[in-house]
């Protein structure tokens, strides 16, 4: 016999009935939540090509594709030219690239797939993992930021995560506040990524990274010091007064704060200058999603109008976000959703020659819509019963001779016990009134 | 700028929102009935460890099987570890060798997803596409057989594809029948094939295709008269008279024609001996769904009871089915599932300081559950009337100054271009109204 592994392979996962109802549950809210804003699915490839994906990710992220292998006589050359997704948003771009003729001008897609990455396995980090992401492309518009942040509040609310907070800010504020500490250009990523490790390492945290860095005291000291006033966001705005980019920033983050704020639904949004994601790949304004309860960040996403450039020669303006959906499926694990029982009614079978009554019977039911686990145990009706009992069905249905004789059934609910006997031609209603008198 | 060629890897798709949406909506009117069925989802991983797929499909098939190279230090050794799933079947009964103590003792499960194989492309032959498995582990009842296709049929019932045929056969029938024809075991495997050729070749091609395998013409000239006469499931009867397994088979096979039929509303249901489906592979009932109007095979299946042998000690009895739902997805790519538009209601914009107010509305409506697409181009109505068209939003929403002093909004429907003016607040309950009379 077999001595292999039978687990999944390393950073993969099955996904047993509970578990595939629970996601399925999850994605379809968030996906209603989608469409209500307009949005579409669409659907890439799980590989595309080595070429595709190179280059994209940086050099450290570049080792975690997974590359597949050459196909027939070319295996043995060990050479691999097909690789497997490493996130969303390249492929899309590809697609759009290709396809932009067959799309309208302004195209409001989501798409909710899994991508792959060969990171070392951990709690809650996979080599497997879904990405949730929706985007405008095509739109220069502020309203197409904000009916970003909307669709993925309404997404987050769909899924009763409410009381979460937004940090809003962008690419032009961190230029400009840059620029106003003094920060010479070819420093500015690097103080960027310290900066937006505040959250972790506080502000003494963010001054030893800059000195490490090759930053003189004369601009780390004030900085330092500026961050950790809780009252930052008031002075980058004062120093931000002489800045042009700055103040284009500034005007972008106030725009949005002043509309979306009042559409929120309990929600918070509010001005971080510290928010950096990624500066190389974002253009404008950039967010943020912050759950309540300190869980950290639960989505997040900004305006990147260069990325179409990867494949095309012309800019194409973009913004989009995405949920963090394989934490937020963490964060839910305990709630309720998508967990019901596969069947409604437990269909029993009296004996081997009642089988014809019992799949008459269960045909009937899902004709009229109800959810029908039919017995495949066999034996006493008491056997059946704790059958009914482990499948979670709320009702069994229950047709001994005296009943066949009288053309009738009785159903009993599983919680309580109770048993009605009734014609067989009104079981489906008789289930539907005591599933709705619950 | 790139060269790099901008359409999915050979053999790959990407989805359209039109295309996305379509194969949306008809996998979850599968899933629906799958569910109705008591039927629950379960998922696996998109690779597997080579060991676990390697020796399971055949030499041929096996050079088929996309190979994922190591990662880090070792992937310049050019060696494979892991390999993309060829199918669903393998994979579910790894996950259940691994996970039997945490499911029930009978497990009913469908798994619908991508699976890979290095096929030569062509004409509806893809790399990546979609199996649909629903499977009932650990029963060996004759009901779990009839209850997959029940399941099956309710499943393309739920697609409007009514009126096919299922063909019935059992492995003990075929066993049974070739002894009948003095086949010698060894012989089995090969006529067995031939014998599932006949509707592409006719008798003349299986009697050719016999004498070329070595078959003498006392057994090819009887055999291929037979199987050409109208009648040959009555001739396969009456010659299993004396075969103890053709006896078996035949029970079979009777038991599930008596106890299907009626519930099959309108399909058909018909004993066909020649139908084979690898037989190495099944162990008791095999059967094939054929599409009206000769479309071919949409959907098949049977019992394999030694399959999890492959990775437990134990047999389980397992039985199960698939719908080719690439093929089927071909068939109805003329029907209109899934193909609504993205949003209901266009809600424009009526200049730049009415932005609020139709995020206002946007909102509103968003929050009584209709979908809406917010204009992103801005400009004139005209301009904005023409987007709203080529999204094919039925409705557009317009508030002027006009409107605006008195607290009202303009829902124009788009087809006919009547308009209604009603208070702002009664915009949602209005457009339900609409949508109803339609």
């Amino acid at each position: 016999m077999s001595k292999q592994p039978l687990a999944p392979p390393s950073g993969s996962r099955d996904f047993l009935p509970r578990e595939a109802l629970f996601r399925d549950g999850v994605l379809s809210r968030v996906k209603a939540a989608f469409a209500l804003h307009g949005f579409s699915p669409i659907d890439t490839p799980a590989f595309e090509r080595i070429e595709t994906l190179s280059g994209k990710y940086g050099e450290e992220s570049e080792k975690l594709i997974f590359k597949i292998l050459k196909r027939g006589d070319k295996a043995a050359s060990g050479e691999a030219d097909l690789a497997l997704r490493y996130d969303l948003t390249v492929p899309t771009m590809r697609m759009y690239a290709h396809r932009r003729g067959d799309l309208p001008r302004i195209v409001k897609r989501y798409q909710i797939g899994p991508v792959w990455r060969a990171d070392r396995p951990g709690r809650g980090r996979f080599r497997e993992f879904y990405q949730c992401d929706v985007d405008i492309i095509g739109s220069a518009s502020r309203l197409a930021d904000i009916e970003i942040l909307l669709a993925l509040s309404a997404a987050l609310r769909a899924l009763d995560l409410t009381g979460f907070t937004i940090r809003l800010n962008s690419r032009h504020v961190i230029g400009g506040m840059l620029d106003g500490y003094g920060v010479p250009p070819e420093k500015a990523r690097a103080v960027t990524v310290a900066l937006d490790k505040f959250d972790k390492i506080g502000a003494d945290g963010v001054a030893a990274e800059l000195t490490a860095g090759g930053l003189p005291a004369a601009i780390v000291q004030p900085l330092a010091k500026d961050i950790a006033d809780p009252a930052f966001d008031e002075i980058v705005r004062e120093r931000l007064k002489d800045s042009e980019a700055g103040q284009a920033g500034l005007a972008e983050v106030d725009e949005i704060l002043a509309r979306a704020r009042p559409l929120l639904d309990g929600a918070q949004i509010r001005f971080d200058p510290i928010l950096a994601r990624g500066l190389d790949y974002y253009t404008g304004p950039i967010f943020e999603f912050f759950a309540e309860g300190g869980a950290g960040s639960i989505a997040g996403g900004g305006r990147y109008d260069d990325l179409a450039g990867m494949f095309l020669k012309d800019s194409v303006p973009v913004c989009g976000g995405s949920l963090g959906i394989e934490r937020i499926m963490m964060l839910l694990s305990e709630s309720d959703i998508g967990e019901e029982p596969a069947a409604t009614v437990y269909v029993t079978v009296w004996d081997a020659d009642a089988a014809p009554d019992a799949l008459r019977m269960a045909t009937a039911l899902r004709g009229a819509g109800v959810s029908v686990d039919l017995d495949l145990e066999g034996g006493r009706i008491g056997k059946q019963m704790k059958a009914a009992d482990a499948r979670g069905c709320r009702f069994a249905l229950i047709q001994g001779p005296d009943e066949k004789q009288s053309g009738a059934v009785v159903i009993k609910e599983m919680a309580s016990g109770a048993q009605h006997t009734v014609p067989e031609a009104e079981a489906a209603a008789t289930v539907a009134r005591l599933m709705e008198s619950d």
